[in-house]
């Protein structure tokens, strides 16, 4: 099992999102449907043992925590319009501390990145993304390593990075510093790469 | 300099497409849009020495090319719709076997895939992307290996894969086999992989 964790530090929490708009008056929301389409599509087929939490923070409301299960997702497709789509559904429902499902697979609930730390905390192994942070390289290399690294949670920004109290609760929290290479690229694409190294550490075996 | 060609077996040649279905009436417009990003973005830039050729064969005008100029480009931004409208715009202009500039950075005239390999064989390294292909890994081991990847022209298949006739140009071409990893991808999660590949392999040098 691997979870996501994207936090969206513009991306709106109510209202009729414009899916003809998502990187304008959504907050960039297009962002957060690439890492959607990033953590769970392979080619024919879904990643079932994929969540992805995406953590909405730009309002109007409070901020919401919109989550893809792979396991049950339906009705999704890898363009970023089918994602938003998704998303656009779940924050036309009304939301509050427990989780309600909108659409197959798609959860919806207020709450923000402490309200996911304090449930993973201690219990699964937490790494950060961070231009800063160890070779994912390094963290697949012994079998103990690639097998906590492919239970992982991973935590990622969005285009404007990690604030400094969200980065505050996840050094906290305890997780692991992690880079994906020499550049520094999209969250999308980061995740691409995570899936990628844990991909080849199963198959090494 | 790095150049990706993907083929878009379905995706259309003329008419005015719709922005709001690039994966349904467009055909699948939508993994050639994510394979612009994958291809030209990073964090806060753009990847300045690498081209994309779109190969277009959809119909109902005669197959088209569409290449993104990452050293001229401008206007683009990293959501499908964006790239999506720079190729509705290209796609609105008369073709020919020239090359026309459509909007900065974008370009368009008539040809397949045959025309893309006569310009680049013997000139430039071929890589084909087959899921039975030698792991990109290998390809950036050696400093001579990896210059040549660094220079390559990488030829991609899209949802549909690549079909015998394209697949027959390509092996004439004396194109070498590389695959990514155990797991089929999505056009765009490749091509992210192979540039971090390159990446990691320039700054090894």
């Amino acid at each position: 099992m691997k979870d996501f964790i994207i936090i969206g530090n513009k991306a709106v929490t109510g209202g009729k999102i414009s899916l003809n708009d998502l990187p304008g008056a959504a907050g960039r929301m297009d962002v957060l449907c690439r890492c959607v389409t990033a953590s769970l599509f392979i080619s024919f087929g879904m990643r079932r043992d994929v969540n992805v939490h995406l953590i909405l923070k730009g309002g109007p409301e409070p901020h919401k925590i919109v989550r893809f299960n792979g396991e049950t997702m339906r009705s999704l497709n890898p363009d970023e319009r089918s994602s938003g789509s998704l998303i656009q559904k779940a924050l036309l429902i009304p939301a509050n501390e427990t989780e309600k499902e909108s659409t197959p697979g798609v959860f919806v609930r207020t709450g923000d990145l402490t309200v996911l730390l304090d449930e993973f905390k201690d219990k699964r192994p937490l790494y950060y993304l961070k231009e800063d942070g160890g070779d994912i390289s390094d963290r697949v290399k012994s079998k103990d390593a690639a097998d906590k690294f492919n239970d992982g949670v991973f935590i990622l920004g969005d285009n404007q990075g990690v604030f400094e109290d969200d980065e505050a609760a996840i050094e906290n929290a305890g997780a692991s510093k992690i880079s994906v290479g020499p550049v520094s690229l999209l969250s999308s694409q980061c995740i691409t790469l995570i899936l990628n190294a844990a991909d080849r550490s199963e198959q090494n075996k």
